[in-house]
């Protein structure tokens, strides 16, 4: 598997923009990482400030595979939102990047770095990396839920990303799991990331911590600001029976969601990704109980449940193969790239 | 568009399997239908009946083509359940119609009829039906929403049925919309089938007319086992206060069904079918009116949500689409049917 860049060799740019690490690196052809750079992108300093950095970036990994010989015939982005290549940035989404909305970065990236710029939406990024590099390869049909701040989605159907007809395809955080449940960021109730998101972990927590005589060890931790996930899952795992029943609830909330989706897609796969996809073995599995209780025998028995295999690489890797795809390129003249094979 | 069916014309013959109703017709290349008949299926009489019936049914139409001149090249058939072509029958759900899982249909059809037989799930050829000659023509990506005894799906993505990775896709109506909710036939609970389908809209009705004082006269409809749907609708049609908050509440559930699957498929079209569906202007407009709350304002502004326009024909329709498509041919041999082209 392993090959290394060299005279010949192509490579591409892989750029991974999140609220606290831009990520970056070079992405050979099979998939392989090198280079590998994480800054912070600095949003509070506004668009301009990390469009610099998105190309400081990008002139330094593209200057390092230079200087082995190795060709990079384009850039790609994974950014949060949506995106129109047409504009050359976002059109939607993405409302904790204020001013991003309006920012023609693909085009500014293209002038300065003098190569076409693929971008696309973090989750279908991701989701194309794992179908092509990651647990997803080879399959046709597949789900994948990301778990972080929110929920996000990403869907391949026959082999291709599926984005909707306006690109707003996947947000699967906002389907609704609890009729006047509790109130969601985005002004309805009862969306399945008030329960299954970072947020909703530490709400369901924090009801059953109200709920108790506030002794647990987990209590003091939310007193002193330091409740995470993280803390909940290793409470759980030395055997605190509060942790437990809180990791037990939010598994089943998960579940649930994730049974709907089976039901109303039968995907051959679906990856369970996002921060909280690394809480390990008990948390899996206890959503892979409850999936039993909340999905209809004979989808669930179709359908593999795995955690994405890509980690924290994924959205660098879903932006290179977006170059490689030929997604959502800027300029637009050509639609496909075809010099570079995945 | 009227075109009469003459020497050198083709038509197919349309079947509609259905629980109360077997429905068929003769269907032209352009979507016309003509020779209309029903009969009650028999599906107590178990499933050599039913064969009986369609291939009595199917004879007729053929006659009646065939004495006006009219090639007949194909027949096609809307069932409850999932389809396997190669097994010539179902793999998959129909619970209600006892053996009809196990029993060969479109093998035997095909013998004793001498053409091929096309066969699908009836939501899946309804929806092909709204796309080929309905409310979905021209569009790429669907969603329709059959609300009836329990509330079906078909999916569309770019211009094709997704029928999911073994065929069981578009179980919208076990998507969990109430978690911890009402028990639902499929041994879950909260699931959206049983606010918005038939049997749901009577639970709410009846969950609030037990709050009452009796003296409603839907009340006096429950006692006597003559209360419908269609007895709700017309008494909020009326102004019936008790009425029309039922009306309201189900609309709400409905609507939440709804917006999740816009939210999560981002569809151009959104069709409401279903007997539901010809509840008429105010529930659709309640329905419409909840929408607002509970789907993405993006998503939302990008989707029109319509009633089908097929009505009672539509599942006959869809199953012509079947034969003119060259979906689920029994025998396999020949994937696509070009000869009759829609």
């Amino acid at each position: 598997m392993a090959e290394k860049p060299g005279r010949g060799r192509t490579a591409v740019v892989g750029l991974d923009l999140g609220g606290t690490n831009l990520k970056g690196g070079l992405v050979s052809p099979r998939g392989e990482v090198t280079g590998w750079t994480v800054t912070p992108p600095g949003i509070e300093r506004g668009p301009d400030h990390i469009i610099g950095e998105l190309t400081a970036m990008a002139r330094s990994l593209i200057r390092a595979a230079e200087e082995r010989g190795t060709e990079v015939p384009g850039v790609g982005v994974a950014t949060p939102g949506i995106i129109d290549p047409e504009f050359g940035g976002l059109t939607g989404g993405a409302e904790n990047l204020p001013g991003w909305k309006n920012t023609p970065f693909m085009k500014v990236l293209h002038r300065r770095l003098g190569v076409p710029v693929y971008a696309h939406n973090d989750v279908s990024a991701t989701v194309l990396g794992e179908l092509w590099f990651g647990a997803g390869n080879g399959r046709k049909n597949i789900i994948m839920a990301s778990f972080g701040t929110g929920v996000g989605g990403g869907i391949v159907i026959n082999g291709e990303l599926y984005a909707g007809s306006t690109g707003y395809a996947g947000e699967i955080g906002h389907m609704v799991t609890s009729v006047n449940g509790r109130p969601c960021a985005c002004g309805m109730r009862g969306c399945w990331e008030e329960y299954a998101s970072i947020r909703g972990i530490l709400h369901t927590a924090r009801e059953r911590l109200a709920a108790g005589d506030g002794g647990c060890p987990l209590a003091g931790l939310d007193r002193r600001g330091e409740l995470t996930p993280e803390a909940i899952f290793d409470a759980a795992g030395r055997g605190d029976p509060k942790a437990e029943g809180i990791v037990d609830d939010v598994a089943r909330d998960t579940a649930i969601g994730i049974g709907s989706l089976i039901n109303i897609f039968n995907p051959e796969l679906f990856i369970i990704g996002g921060g909280i996809a690394s809480a390990g073995e008990p948390y899996l599995n206890a959503i892979q109980r409850h999936l039993a209780d909340c999905t209809l025998p004979d989808a669930l028995a179709q359908t593999e449940v795995v955690p994405a295999s890509l980690g924290y690489r994924a959205g660098v890797i879903g932006a290179a193969v977006l170059v490689f795809r030929g997604v959502n390129r800027y300029p637009r003249e050509q639609v496909e790239t075809r010099s570079v094979g995945v």
